[in-house]
């Protein structure tokens, strides 16, 4: 998506080779005006599918979620990091790796948001080496929901998450592909 | 706000005395549609007040956010908790305790998002000790922007956070305002 790709050269910042800082419009400020035409772009691609469900993960695919899910009209259900005091035993959980932060979390989703019937788009910020995106589609699995396909902001194309996934039959789409990026040679956009 | 009262009553529920589950529509599953009635609410609390950023909190914050943003045609920028390891030092910062997961978070925004010339209104799910939206108003004043007030979807009233807050001198609106809470007694709000 071109527009994606403009914003990402203007506004993206790369720091130590691999890390992709997009906070100006995406994962602190969020440009909502601009990710509305994301999700605008996510109900195009998925406009046939009678999607009835969007699954996304704290914290920031939230908001590309919601916006998307006007399109859509439908509720967006996000999966939850670590278990807090107050939520029920009665969930699918799978194991999460974030590169980012160092550490595993288990994801958990309410048993009771999430079933039989439920038609569900993964939506979400960005895709690398596939984890968070595995542990949804795991979840999705678990709950007897029918997978539709996933979302995708950015994908680091360079890592293997999105190849893996697609080759496991998931239908993947990402808005902006990333075939390599460098401080010094800024993006190249898969065509 | 009758509409959100109504929804409270049939899908709230209440654990342990004191802690209020909002995860049909809200807080883990979010009802889209419902919740954007929410945020053309605070657009027309707000309307003449020169709104030009939103300012919340991850991670149930966001869903509203950006869907009461829409209204005010303006970005969201989201407080993060901790700080990650791609996140920058330049940042605003404050300690927000959090009653529901027994811990003190400290939250970030980038000094990049947030200044002079903006004009913030703080939107956020809960309000009942005060503690996040206290550190929200914090920042906004280490920022130098200037803050219109805040916005809530739901306030327990019973508790002291919402008092104080007026008192200092914040517009505080809330749209469901709880003045008891009970298992057996169900809720009761105020007029």
């Amino acid at each position: 998506m071109r527009l994606l790709e403009d914003r990402i050269r203007k506004d993206g910042k790369i720091k130590g080779g691999d890390v992709l800082k997009v906070d100006g419009f995406l994962n602190h400020m969020i440009d909502v005006r601009f990710v509305a035409r994301l999700g605008e772009e996510f109900a195009r691609l998925y406009k046939d599918c009678g999607v009835n469900k969007i699954l996304t993960i704290e914290s920031s695919g939230i908001g590309v979620a919601c916006l998307t899910a006007q399109f859509f009209d439908c509720p967006v259900v996000f999966a939850k990091k670590s278990k807090t005091s107050n939520m029920s035993d009665d969930v699918y959980s799978a194991e999460v790796a974030s590169y980012t932060h160092s550490n595993v979390n288990k994801v958990t989703v309410s048993r009771e948001y999430l079933g039989k019937g439920d038609r569900v788009l993964i939506i979400d910020d960005f895709l690398a080496r596939g984890c968070a995106l595995t542990g949804l589609i795991d979840i999705v699995r678990q709950s007897g929901a029918e997978l539709v396909g996933a979302g995708i902001v950015i994908e680091k194309a360079y890592q293997d998450g999105g190849k893996k996934i697609r080759e496991s039959g998931v239908r993947v789409e990402s808005l902006a592909r990333i075939s390599s990026m460098s401080e010094e040679d800024g993006f190249v956009f898969c065509d």
